[in-house]
């Protein structure tokens, strides 16, 4: 069965057929976080920092890292900072430097811009998640010899120099053509993980049966793990937890093995802890009992960052860097 | 597409592969009930009416009505009563008399009495639905006759003689001969509803994955809808809610047409209209988009029976008889 290893200095998260869900927390990216932006200008980790414990606490197995910031400031005093390529290298550094100093999972190094990618598969320990490759001549060409070089798995997302298809069957072929110019450069299939994009349901109402679809034949045909922004299918719609919350287990029956997404999230956490138990990849249910007291905190009027931080805090759950526990 | 047709006087539900997910409605049942049966007994239908009211105010499509009491009290000066044959037919008359008295959605007869089922049959108007037959031979002889002579669908249950098989292939194959046999009757597939019989997952770790096999191999290979008493599944584990939410739109992604569940549970109904948004079956998310309107009234601490029968009193639901409102 297909196993994705992705390490820490202390910790080994695999993504796979027979493996609980894992979840990748999206929440350091300040790309659609302004505030988070600034704070990163002026040199303050705290925000990224308070995130990174929070949603290890609430569940995510590997944290995503993204470097995407506009240094707005900055940019208006030097022209240097209105190129990504000149402010996201350093950035990506001092955001792993500062992250897997304070937790212990893996990490996803999210970026654009390739000497990002770079610049972070040179400073995190262990063996990250590389995020990501395209279809995209370029990006291929690019992103492949690192992915090689430094041995880790990588992210492939099923669009190219055409763009997104609407068409599911053209997302698969995109898929199929990574996979195998992956292999070119003797990258296992094993260790890339395909997003098939998930498109608003609100804007494509075949969007959910498309991408069940994609799993399963990306599963069956191609071997691979697959991942997903899984809040996009719920885009412009009300009540998006909810929406989220059905996808997920849905996504996980047709064989979907983890999704970029945020775990400070009652709803859609307990969905893929529930879903994790239905799948028969929690024995005994241990997992859920644990979950269940969480629940129980929320429903007594903790948030579920409060609820998980305490659970975390009196060894329930696990989070902030305990002396190797855990490790492999 | 396979169809199975249901009707009361003035409302058709068609549970199919094509179609929204049937919920049918459970509560309507003095067997776990016995404050229920107590009221039966002494000829006070006002619980069982408000039962009816409030499930299909909350979404029920089906109610499923249960004539299995005991009434201790007349037992004891009527030794006929402790006789379930006695007791269950002219409950039943009454129950189906009262309950479509006072909703329009169709109903599905329930009751291990054949008796009962009979006297369902010739006291319900349109076309209910039968629960039900079992694989158990002198069960198909005495069941299969009233499906083919009142033209009505049928509930199927997969065990038989010897029991209840832990082994999915075994239910199966127990499904398979009892839609053989009903072809003997004439009694063609479609209007054949299996249960596939779901395990409690504490007690069986595969529980979950061998009804999600069983169903897209019921789907696939007889072309059968489904039905399965849902919330068995969490049965003896905490937050069952939770588990049942995700348990509903996993069997829904694998091809489940219909369940017998409490309705007036909003997890459970959240996820069922979620699972519908995302299998295309609520064109432009306008069921989901009036269910986020309930959602709401809950957040802002309504119960969700009592949301739902606003919504359904203001229009947007639906339920009281309303003059052929949604008459084919």
């Amino acid at each position: 069965m297909t196993r994705t290893v992705i390490e820490s200095k202390s910790k080994t998260v695999i993504i796979g057929f027979d493996e609980p869900f894992a979840v990748i927390g999206e929440r350091i990216n300040p790309t659609g976080r302004k505030k988070l932006a600034a704070e990163l200008e002026l040199g303050d980790f705290s925000t990224v920092e308070r995130d990174a414990i929070e949603q290890v606490a609430c569940g995510a197995n590997i944290l995503d890292i993204n470097s995407g910031a506009v240094f707005s400031n900055k940019m208006a005093e030097d022209p240097r900072y209105a190129d990504n390529n000149f402010v996201e290298p350093p950035l990506m550094r001092d955001l792993i430097a500062r992250i897997q100093a304070i937790v212990d999972v893996p990490l996803c190094i999210d970026s654009s811009v390739p000497d990002a990618l770079e610049a972070g598969l040179e400073m995190a320990e262990g063996r990250p998640l590389l995020n990501s490759v395209t279809g995209e001549e370029e990006r291929l060409e690019r992103v492949l010899p690192l992915v090689k070089k430094y041995n880790v798995p990588v992210v492939a997302i099923a669009n190219d120099d055409t763009g997104i298809s609407e068409d599911p069957d053209v997302r698969f072929a995109v898929a199929k053509r990574i996979v195998e110019r992956a292999a070119d450069f003797g990258i296992p299939a094993h260790d890339i993980v395909v997003d098939p994009l998930v498109m608003p349901i609100g804007a494509m109402r075949t969007a959910g049966q498309q991408v069940f679809t994609l799993v399963r034949r990306l599963r069956d045909e191609l071997g691979v793990n697959t991942t997903c922004g899984a809040s996009n299918v719920s885009f412009g719609l009300p009540q998006r937890h909810g929406i989220n919350a059905a996808f997920l287990p849905m996504a996980i029956g047709a064989g979907m093995t983890s999704a970029i997404m945020n775990p400070v999230r009652l709803q859609e956490m307990e969905a893929i802890r529930a879903a994790n138990l239905l799948m028969d990849h929690d024995p005994d249910g241990a997992k859920w009992i644990s979950f269940s007291r969480i629940v129980d905190a929320v429903a007594e009027g903790a948030t579920f960052a409060e609820a998980s931080t305490a659970a975390a805090a009196a060894g329930s759950g696990g989070g902030r860097r305990g002396g190797g526990r855990r490790r492999r």
